[in-house]
């Protein structure tokens, strides 16, 4: 799916290597975008856009993205002052992906939970080959209760 | 949706808190995996896995995906020699995205059009306001044609 705010998607040849961006939205109308703190490197999070929400990000150099649990625009720190600056966005070889590496405003964190980064939580297997989610390994740097109102 | 592999998703309290691992994967059974190098940080890639994905790399140690645009299995570095060692996965606040850190084989590249990271290019805008892709600002590492057979 392409979007006519966006150019249509061209050749491999063109995708890879040429100078327009083409970006592949999936069926729902959605590319990934991946954010990661500008000073730090660290993933902070993972969002989605649609074409207007990229365009958007773009133009106001502040990160926009589609929720798709809402279905609606969220402008990530409308509510808690996260605003997420853009200090540079790149997309990767077939266009299908965005990065944003950006500058965090308000209380610097980026999770609903209270940490900084959304990816608090290791993978691991227990001795018995068990698949279970570490506990945290960030501790919270604020409570969602002053940013939010609610837990 | 949820597949038979992995629990079924949660309340909010157990996703984010719990140590249940409860991916959720769209509809089409899929989930975005963030690619990261472990030793620089830097980002390589995002792919994407079904359930069976990510339990193969899970449990082997190396990365596994689902191919979207060849419906197919895909083990990174089957042909190209550039598998991806799993050192560490997390995952995020309501579980709907993984993180790889990993450690790639073969000649260390990640992405097939020769450079190390698919993430080779900037989003920028003109003089004149328009938006642009920059001229890749890493230099390519390999050949494809040396790995691929074909460019």
């Amino acid at each position: 799916m392409t979007d006519s705010i966006f150019s249509q998607r061209g050749s491999k040849a063109e995708l890879e290597g040429g100078r327009v961006l083409q970006p592949k939205f999936d069926e729902n109308g959605l590319i990934a975008a991946v954010v990661t703190e500008a000073d730090s490197g660290e993933l902070l999070m993972v969002g989605y856009m649609n074409a207007e929400a990229l365009k958007r990000t773009i133009d106001s150099g502040e990160a926009w993205y589609w929720s798709r649990s809402r279905q609606e625009y969220w402008k990530k720190g409308g509510t808690s002052g996260q605003v997420q600056k853009i200090v540079e966005i790149r997309t990767d070889c077939d266009q299908d992906a965005i990065w944003l590496k950006v500058k965090v405003e308000g209380n610097g964190a980026t999770c609903h939970v209270g940490y900084h980064s959304c990816f608090y939580r290791r993978i691991e297997k227990t001795e018995d080959g068990e698949v279970v989610l570490a506990a945290p390994d960030q501790a919270p740097v604020y409570d969602p209760k002053d940013v939010y109102g609610k837990s």
